[in-house]
């Protein structure tokens, strides 16, 4: 227990919240730890709480009025509960960051951080939510039973395939946004640096034949949506080769990307595949060989995403790629799903969308690539993070295709 | 759907979080209606997020030491992030005020409401979670799978007799505090008035026979405290009349009370059983006649603490208590649980105890009865729920009994 490692500053908290003190990591000086003491997060009151008279509306008795009123009209509880600017950040800390299956109290500062950048990025609200159950329906079951008091689920670091059933399974039971970050949010951001890509080089999306490597959550999920943006070809490569209905060890996932994607039929390794390809698309962590990236067709893209060593350094896929994008905040061009996830909330919540389609994640990608405007150039494809027209280009983007789609509710 | 109901206005939202527009309820000019509209809370980064080197520390990649720390150290998700400072308001909507059983979410107000006060009034950060279940099994599971995120849980309008079992087994799952404040927040608050009361008549507690109207969660829980804290007998009316080891319609709770109240062994009326009586103590929501608050002893304390109509008007038990209390804030000596809970959950947090123990809330009873000090007066018991000496005090003193208990991990 705590107790073998607890530290006598501990006794010297200077508030009762619980804030301040406790055990001393080994590597106390990092500016990280120091960042992350107490969190990163808190609650406010955003109506006043001073005296009895505020006490006596915004709590009893003035607050029955209102439950009585949502209970006579379920639909108010969106317009006097902040239940439509909340969302759960739901995680079973199983796929975190490059980190892997840490559980859920390690993988809490990173939901902390994203929920913070829901704030800071869309003034969406956002509360993590680590569950310490692992099974499939399990997962589902919980997050059904506690969809009352949110507006939205946004899954986050769970792993792959579990991660598909999941949220397909709880987009089924619920009408409200169910949105795995880590599939889409990559998505749309990749989709929008790819759109700015083709046009900085003149060439449809239609023309171009894609690799990616990775076939989890990411890169299933940026096949799916090149698809659905009318690439010309895109082969999705796991750790053993190219993913092709030829062969016999795909799991159900893998099977239906092998039916839609990879047109062309090839089979074989990455590295193969990528001879003559247009675009590369790195979300696995693995390496990329300098022949094979000069193997690719004359103009081509390179997005070695993988963090924080992308799959072929910039500097050596620059000797061949016309456009190169990481996952990086050092390089130029870096597919940050920040650029994403709070907008695309912010407009769903905005309508009061019982899900997010995928009109809504083109529409987003479109406005984030739209961002970029007359200063496309081949190191800026895609705006930096902290770039303020981004959040309400897609707040906006995404809100108007919900109510395009039929699934705004105002 | 809400399609039926949407209001024009709601087109014009003045930014993109969804907090305006939409559905009008009948009494929109209801100034309770204004002030919930859109919730009454928030979330907010306590970090700065504002650049690039922000993002590295708060984000991706420094958050992921943090995580790697935690991992190996499970305890430092104390110091690291907000679960020793967030408490989750958990509820299932099935016994919320006087509205009964109206749902989760139109019980949202009231879990909103306690989350601010208890940011208000003890500094701890607090999260409504409404469930859809009523199943004692399926909650319990369910505020099981989600613990990892909180470090405690209050427990909020979950009907008798379930709120004993859920409160029960969650404790002896989990642990991080659980607490249904409906029982011991009241009980806490009640035993304090009660004790100072005692102190203004020069009476122990040991002198005193009580009886309380209503064996629900409160009437249970403060019988149970009572008789923790010393009082010479205590006899609990439920609509059947007074519960006692002869009657044979008692659920098992109710057969429990009767093992250890009622010494005198009345059985028959509440009103009957007050006659002689030195404390009354109302928590069911019915009426007392004036002819029953006449038969009790001399110097007799009231405590009709129905709401919003007390069970005795405090006009009428003036004529013959010596102190009257009720739960209402136009009254003197409100019992408030704003009075308990803050103090309670940030004393538990503070230390990281792992449960909140009869003698946290037996020394919470203390702290609040102490706060009054010297300014003791027949109307004046117990303290303002504006008085800024209450949650420090309860916080304290909580804080100290759970070292002195060994339910602290700090």
């Amino acid at each position: 227990m705590a107790a073998e490692i607890v530290n006598p500053r501990s006794e010297s908290t200077t508030d009762h919240t619980g804030h301040e003190g406790g055990a001393e990591p080994l590597d106390s000086f990092d500016p990280a730890f120091a960042l992350h003491r107490g969190g990163k997060m808190a609650v406010q009151a955003t109506v006043p709480v001073r005296d009895k008279d505020d006490l006596s509306l915004a709590y009893t008795p003035g607050v029955a009025k209102v439950c009585s009123a949502i209970a006579e009209q379920p639909e108010l509880v969106h317009d006097y509960t902040w239940k439509s600017s909340v969302v759960a950040v739901v995680t079973d800390g199983t796929a975190v960051l490059g980190l892997g299956d840490i559980g859920p109290e390690a993988s809490l500062p990173v939901m902390e951080g994203k929920a913070i950048l829901f704030k800071q990025f869309g003034g969406v609200d956002a509360v993590p939510i680590a569950l310490n159950c692992t099974d499939v329906d399990e997962i589902v079951e919980t997050v059904v039973r506690l969809a009352p008091s949110f507006g939205g689920v946004n899954l986050e670091d769970i792993s792959a395939p579990r991660c598909f059933e999941i949220e397909r399974k709880l987009q089924d039971a619920l009408d409200i946004p169910v949105f795995h970050d880590d599939q889409h949010g990559t998505a749309v951001v990749t989709l929008a640096a790819l759109r700015n890509a083709a046009r900085l080089s003149k060439r449809a999306l239609g023309e171009l034949r894609a690799v990616i490597s990775g076939a989890g959550a990411a890169g299933v999920a940026i096949a799916k949506m090149l698809v659905e943006a009318g690439i010309g070809d895109v082969a999705v490569a796991d750790r053993k080769g190219v993913v092709s209905a030829d062969r016999d060890d795909l799991t159900p996932v893998k099977r239906e990307l092998a039916g839609f994607t990879n047109k062309a039929g090839i089979s074989g390794s990455l590295e193969a595949a990528l001879a003559g390809a247009d675009v590369f698309i790195g979300v696995s962590g693995g390496t990329v060989s300098e022949d094979a990236v000069a193997s690719m067709a004359d103009g081509a893209f390179v997005f070695a995403m993988a963090n924080p060593n992308p799959e072929v350094h910039p500097e050596v896929a620059h000797k061949y790629a016309a456009v190169v994008a990481t996952g990086r905040s050092d390089f130029p061009n870096q597919i940050n799903n920040v650029l994403a996830f709070p907008g695309i909330f912010a407009g769903a919540l905005q309508v009061r969308a019982s899900r997010i389609t995928e009109g809504m994640k083109l529409a987003a990608a479109e406005a984030l690539a739209g961002v970029v405007g007359d200063d496309l150039a081949a190191d800026y494809v895609i705006p930096s993070p902290f770039d303020e027209r981004v959040a309400p280009a897609v707040t906006a983007a995404v809100a108007a295709a919900a109510r395009a789609e039929g699934v705004a509710r105002r």
